[in-house]
């Protein structure tokens, strides 16, 4: 793959090699940062920011990896303020910060609108996110938080709770995921199961899948844990019955493995007790964290950085 | 003229001598950032966004220029979040910004409120539009993207079509062209023609004039567009009646000249068709990405920068 | 003290040491910058301006701040486009945001908000204001503005005017002078009286305290306003009547001392006439103007910046 001048729209769009590769550099990265020696990676270059919907943590997150490799951000980030409020064409603001800067990061609410982005814009474009489709710096950053855990992929046995119908985290993961050797375990209450065609995609990679709207987690090296949102269930009773059955909390981590780690997109309202915080099983803040190395390597690799 | 120190308010206060020293100082800025020799220009220098109304555009071209300068910024984008909403005056927040920074852009709904600022300021500061007034370097990047294309501006036949009533870059780039040897051609429904005494203001420098409500573009060296707002007509019927006529596309640019350029301000909605983008005639996003050379010009000049 | 990793969080906090400390050092600070030197004191580290209200000076102080000092800031200023808009809590952001910076500045409606923010951070954390409580960073220039008039604070007889009841700024200042040897005046309505406890707390320190309702501002080297705000008067034309007998113009400063000063934190809306600004009394802009040093300084001691 050659990474200069690349768009980075969908993690279906990656090889297993792609995705090896952008862990191993991201890793290179993290090791260049603890050493303060990526200040001047992207020096006088501009990162714009184009988020038509507001996402502080992808947001500020790609603001400080951008800074962290010495360049600069302009952009907005919410859509009042944006010329689309006067009528403007996505196509025509990515087009116009194309010509301010050097990468540019999207986000917006429309399917498909990171794509779209890619074909008017003369520099490279990173989705930071297009509706419920696809979030695809956020599975880098989860399956590098997996890596940087077992020093592997292969061979976990990896279960994701909560909302499967309409987790955009979810489906990018599970993609992703179809290219490694892994056991799936999905829970949710029925109706927010995974989609079909999903469980079918990874099935046809042969890999062995469990659904279940229990919150059996015991045998998991990973648990990975979505919001259920209310406005989901047309009966808000249904709703109230349902939530509290995937609350993650002391007692529902009751045996579980030592070395299993707790994840989740964030921000999590109260799918995750604040408790599991202190045990040795929660890795969402450092998940997070993650995501810096992670999208300061993406910003480099697209821009033809070497490191 | 000293240019340090200067505010940069109404492009009326510029002779044709000045506006020609920014063309020509922008053309080498242009060269310089194509060499990447602009990035310590204003190195540890910040520039105040003062935005008490959104303009994406604007805003993020005057960050990026800076910014190619080493420069830094700060300020507000939405008069939610100033202190306007608090009751304080333009006045009190400029000089308190001007203590904080190098220079100050000012965009602001009210007409004269930049030249209001100027008056309060210790550092420069440079107009970013004042309601329906004033909208300097706009004009100045028009300028400077017509002049690029033709190697000169005397002798050209400029063509503006659109809302020539209510249209702010029209009436600065109409007061700007007085300065040259041009001829001037508005094509606007009857409810928005020209004001007379800019029609006057032509004549008397001895400017050919002509006018008409036909799109008749085909004698032109630049054809100017501007959008046609519907919340000018009372009626909203006769907008629709009104809009179509002035709409540029394939058959509307049909016997126009090989050499004619389309220029428009940005953002546009439906008055240029997007099957215009490939054509030979489209400068709109490149005049777009020349409002960088010239604001980081201006930026400069106006702090004393030598280059 | 320690300074390096200590949070800011109340004046309350301080001893008289440490807030001379901070004074002597902002001084320090503001040399070093007329002398341009401070370009690289926080290079490549960035801050996270958490404003969960919006607050135009206090985000562009400590912006410039830190651009000064070299460094990067990145955050938001406006709680809907935070998380907090999804229901994350403040302690999860501010983790988050640890995680992405090298220091915090947090801004919140709810008392208590910033304390509740350091105990999750691993960086330091700064209050930049949690409702009614408190603000040091605004007590902190405000005494520098004092000890850099009259090269002290003790001896000093300063009056303060306006809305004593609710003024976050004038609790703050007054839990700080009760470290000094000074005397105090406060001039107010009947209804916005300071609480007694401050009051009580200034007498203990043996400080001599004088209260009124008429401006009796004569025998005064520092007369501090604040802004009375209608919103705390259950009868509007109680306020009608209260609010023009505290506004400070040229007849009411009738007879005051040469050597005077008048301040105030910002924004005014009437309470100070527009014609003070010309008098030699007048330093509420050198005041705002000050924030950038003791805000550089207060960055550089938490973060351990040796200067």
């Amino acid at each position: 793959m050659k990474w200069s001048k690349k768009h980075i729209i969908s993690i279906k769009d990656f090889s297993r090699d792609e995705i090896d590769y952008v862990l191993k550099k991201s890793s290179e990265m993290e090791d260049r940062l603890s050493h303060e020696k990526t200040g001047s990676l992207m020096k006088n270059k501009i990162l714009s920011n184009l988020f038509f919907e507001p996402s502080t943590r992808t947001r500020m997150s790609f603001e400080a990896a951008m800074k962290k490799l010495g360049g600069f951000t302009i952009g907005f980030d919410y859509p009042e303020v944006s010329s689309e409020a006067k009528g403007e064409t996505v196509a025509d603001t990515v087009r116009i910060a194309s010509g301010y800067s050097d990468v540019i990061v999207i986000r917006h609410p429309m399917e498909g609108s990171a794509r779209l982005a890619s074909e008017n814009s003369s520099v490279p474009v990173i989705n930071g996110g297009d509706g419920a489709n696809q979030h695809p710096t956020q599975t880098l950053l989860d399956l590098y938080t997996i890596k940087k855990e077992f020093k592997k992929i292969d061979g976990l046995r990896i279960c994701v709770v909560g909302d499967l119908k309409y987790g955009r985290t979810v489906h990018s993961l599970t993609n992703a995921l179809e290219n490694y050797d892994v056991e799936m375990c999905f829970i949710s209450p029925m109706e927010l199961r995974m989609p079909r065609d999903s469980i079918k995609g990874l099935e046809d990679r042969g890999i062995k899948v469990k659904e279940s709207s229990k919150l059996n987690i015991k045998d998991s090296d990973v648990i990975y844990c979505t919001r259920i949102q209310k406005e989901r269930f047309p009966d808000p009773q249904e709703y109230e019955r349902v939530k509290d059955a995937y609350v993650i909390d002391n007692s529902s981590i009751e045996g579980i493995e030592d070395k299993a780690i707790i994840m989740h997109p964030l921000p999590r309202v109260t799918e995750i007790n604040p408790e599991i915080d202190r045990t040795r099983h929660a890795r969402y803040f450092e998940q997070a964290k993650n995501g810096i190395p992670v999208r300061m390597t993406l910003l480099s690799l697209v821009s033809g950085v070497d490191f």
